[in-house]
């Protein structure tokens, strides 16, 4: 079961230069964590009772720089919280929706393939952000 | 100052087809309203403790057909609340981000011009949905 919206995900070129536009809505940095790995340095942001992902590329391999080379910065992703993550992915696989990414995997998250979600990139995850 | 995330804001080419994709989440369709002169049917959905809103086209012209024709189906905005929408534009131009609207106006929305806020549109209102 689908049981909250956990954040939205942006894709920025720069987190200062975001939160510098954020600030006027009183956005507040609470972590940040850099992924060489995944080619992105990720921020969580609160933004009134929500949170917001910003996503700054490291390098040019991976997601977010990819993402930014063909579509700019921009929305990205609505992370969504499930109660269930292996059964939630196989009922979307079970409905012809593409799942990417291991259910069972240590990073509890999987993603939707856009094509088959009308355009978005839905992320699914069992984790709530918590500072 | 803002006080929430009222939803996410998505262009879609069909409500229809969209909610069959959503129903794997559990979503569920609580109002449709059509704008003709706006160009665009809104359909808000239940996510989670999250609201989305779903937004067609109606014919070739308003912000929704342009959006389609121009970047195809995905997410379009976040709608922000704020407790006094005329003060909040008021800081956000003096921050020199252009605010598209007229916060006094009985729409009771304006929206942020995305090249201002890092490629993403802000809606912001002083009304929540309520069902």
């Amino acid at each position: 079961m689908i049981t909250g919206v956990n954040h939205i995900g942006i894709a920025v070129e720069s987190i200062e230069q975001t939160m510098q536009a954020l600030a006027s809505f009183g956005a507040q940095e609470l972590d940040r964590k850099a992924y060489p790995e995944l080619g992105q340095t990720s921020c969580m942001v609160r933004i009134g009772d929500g949170l917001l992902e910003l996503m700054e590329p490291i390098g040019t391999q991976g997601v977010v720089p990819k993402f930014l080379a063909s579509h700019g910065q921009g929305l990205h992703h609505i992370s969504l919280l499930t109660d269930d993550l292996a059964r939630e992915a196989a009922a979307l696989a079970g409905r012809g929706i593409r799942v990417l990414g291991n259910p069972n995997g240590e990073s509890r998250v999987v993603f939707t393939h856009p094509k088959d979600t009308n355009g978005v990139i839905y992320e699914l995850t069992d984790i709530p952000f918590s500072q």
